[in-house]
């Protein structure tokens, strides 16, 4: 029964491993996984041949295949029916100031779960952390899409400076951006997709950062409620009230 | 200028250290602090008499304190006046299943800085981890709040069972919890406080403990949106949307 999509809606209760993999999914395809993902499902998990595991590379969609052959380095598997769609998320970018490495990691996870389209990393003039490995991050927002049923994975771009990322901003996405110094409430502002939330350091955006992002002709100044929050907590609740009030 | 209301805008900034104690605070007492918070104040922030620090206890609001004296083992500080006002948030609970380490402690943070009035641990079938250390999770909700700028810390209480939990439930407030069966989108819910969200653990709840959910009076099922989310993060979310929704 593993293979059937019902059981994706508690993938937590699922013996079925599920997989990302880099190869194109199509159905009789066969798929040769090797390394860690060989390791993962010959020696930790015991699949032998027969067995099913669930393979999905965040464009066709999750597919149920059936371990054909399992080897000392690799193990190969033919590709049955498609067992999820593709899904589609709401087109959302976050827009991060890097922050140190456990709250970052945590938050590259959370915003995977959510249903990001695109996590951004956005350097400012408070940002105090090293240059964030890109890999580690990627790495955590598969494992999240592994475990949570997702098919998609959001996109991880290379770190801009604030003042690249205002002056190359696409005109038509709402930039969403918590102001300590006022804003109309999230819940009520109309921004809908395509949009991106801009959240800043720990130290927050200097006095002219703020103003160079007022300035953004799509720039949305919003506020998270009368309570102050980490930067890594203000990303995620704003990416979860905007889908709420989105609907999607 | 550290003991200025405006500084708590930009905590992150502000270089006066900010303690919870347990002593009552008004104008003119004394406070004494030892052990672990002599040390910090001490030995970590150096700080001698005349310095300020900023103490609450979660009741009496936020206060200046000026050092009086610096002992070997002891601090002892007078205090001024009061820099913030002692902090009402909105009457939500959160009930949660334990989760494991890592997971549990970052939601005991998230739910202080979100504002959440009490953190009440619910045991249920698919718990499966062992009991949580409530001073651990009690030290993470603290130090969130004195990051924060808060002046309220959650009460955390007694893990209790799903079953003792329901048939305890006060009658003027609501239960909102994610039913992975559906329910009414959260954004869409009329839940205003008193209220609670309920949130199982990593497995979800049992079909006969989400029956005996909605068999409470004040049971409201709720959806999350499409997307499956961990345990920790579906907290997370509701809270936020809850409070943006109410407009606290």
């Amino acid at each position: 029964m593993n293979e059937h999509a019902p059981a994706l809606s508690t993938p937590s209760l699922s013996s079925t491993p599920r997989l990302h993999v880099a190869q194109p999914l199509a159905a009789g395809a066969a798929v040769t996984l090797e390394g860690g993902q060989a390791h993962y499902l010959g020696s930790v998990m015991r699949r032998q041949p027969g067995d099913w595991v669930r393979l999905f590379n965040g464009h066709d969609g999750e597919w149920a295949a059936q371990v054909t052959n399992v080897a000392k380095r690799s193990i190969t598997l033919n590709l049955g029916h498609q067992s999820g769609r593709q899904e589609i998320v709401p087109d959302l970018w976050l827009c991060a100031a890097p922050l140190k490495k456990g709250r970052i990691d945590w938050l590259a996870e959370k915003a995977c779960e959510l249903g990001v389209a695109r996590l951004l990393l956005v350097t400012t003039q408070r940002t105090v952390v090293d240059k964030p490995n890109l890999d580690r991050l990627a790495a955590h927002m598969v494992e999240a899409a592994e475990q949570c049923g997702r098919t998609s994975v959001p996109d991880i771009a290379a770190p801009v400076s604030l003042e690249r990322l205002l002056r190359d901003w696409p005109s038509d996405r709402a930039l969403i951006f918590a102001d300590e110094t006022g804003g109309a409430p999230l819940a009520e502002t109309k921004a809908p997709a395509p949009a991106a939330i801009l959240i800043g350091p720990e130290g927050g955006f200097t006095p002219a950062e703020r103003a160079g992002i007022r300035a953004c002709p799509q720039g949305v100044a919003v506020s998270l409620g009368p309570r102050i929050l980490r930067a890594d907590t203000a990303a995620v609740a704003a990416i979860a009230v905007w889908q709420a009030i989105q609907g999607i």
